[in-house]
């Protein structure tokens, strides 16, 4: 299996609401098939109903509401852009669970949740570089 | 907020069991702090204790076992490559819930859950292009 990513796939109770939800916080998507496909750089996004998710993986679907174990995260160039994005996602209706703070890491981060759930942080991580395209480059950690 | 993603976090019950099976796939990561960082192309995807990515971001984690609303998909350049895939995720403990098949939009596709229970899809779909790096790219759905 090779070492990359191409999709990330949010299964959502509504399809119009959630992609209201993206395009609230200035996405630009394409519908199909009742289906929501974002480009973000070299991956994409797509919102898709939950159901049928589960039923095309063939996998038990509890339902549960709350955290799934994913998280996605945006990193953003400076510390101000934290504010600045939780305050327009909380605009956009999103839960915020977290208010930015000072990170572990020596970050500054905050945490919010899409109207179906999904996790989303907002982080400012002077570790990771951030190229004029939004890619992300992980430093070298040392030996491990 | 900028139409892109940085991070994909899986929160795990045990570290180094999540990283023997990504490494088993043939990825490389580094460790830091009881945390795993791969470099995923221009994104990257991390594991961590899922009670700490809870804790961290403040949302309560009722430790639901089974699909949280989210598959992340592998796209790969032809249709063996999907067999291929879901054979080796097999091999390394996977647990596949839905055989490679046909799908609806014309191409051949998979899904298996890692021991986290973290969906996966291995897709094989005509009608999106990858690039040389593995890069996706959309194609233009029409008027939406």
């Amino acid at each position: 299996m090779e070492q990359r990513i191409s999709i990330v796939t949010l299964g959502v109770a509504d399809v119009g609401r959630a992609r209201t939800f993206y395009e609230r916080l200035g996405w630009r998507g394409q519908e199909s098939e009742e289906t929501v496909f974002f480009q973000l750089g070299s991956v994409a996004l797509i919102l898709w109903a939950r159901h049928k998710l589960a039923e095309d993986g063939s996998f038990e679907d509890r339902g549960a509401d709350g955290f799934g174990g994913v998280a996605l995260a945006q990193n953003v160039r400076d510390r101000a852009d934290v504010d600045k994005v939780m305050a327009d996602a909380a605009d956009a209706g999103a839960e915020i669970t977290q208010m930015p703070r000072e990170t572990f890491y020596g970050g500054y981060a905050g945490y919010f949740r899409d109207p179906d759930g999904h996790v989303w942080e907002i982080a400012w991580n002077p570790s990771f570089t951030l190229g004029p395209d939004g890619s992300i480059v992980l430093p070298d950690f040392g030996p491990s």
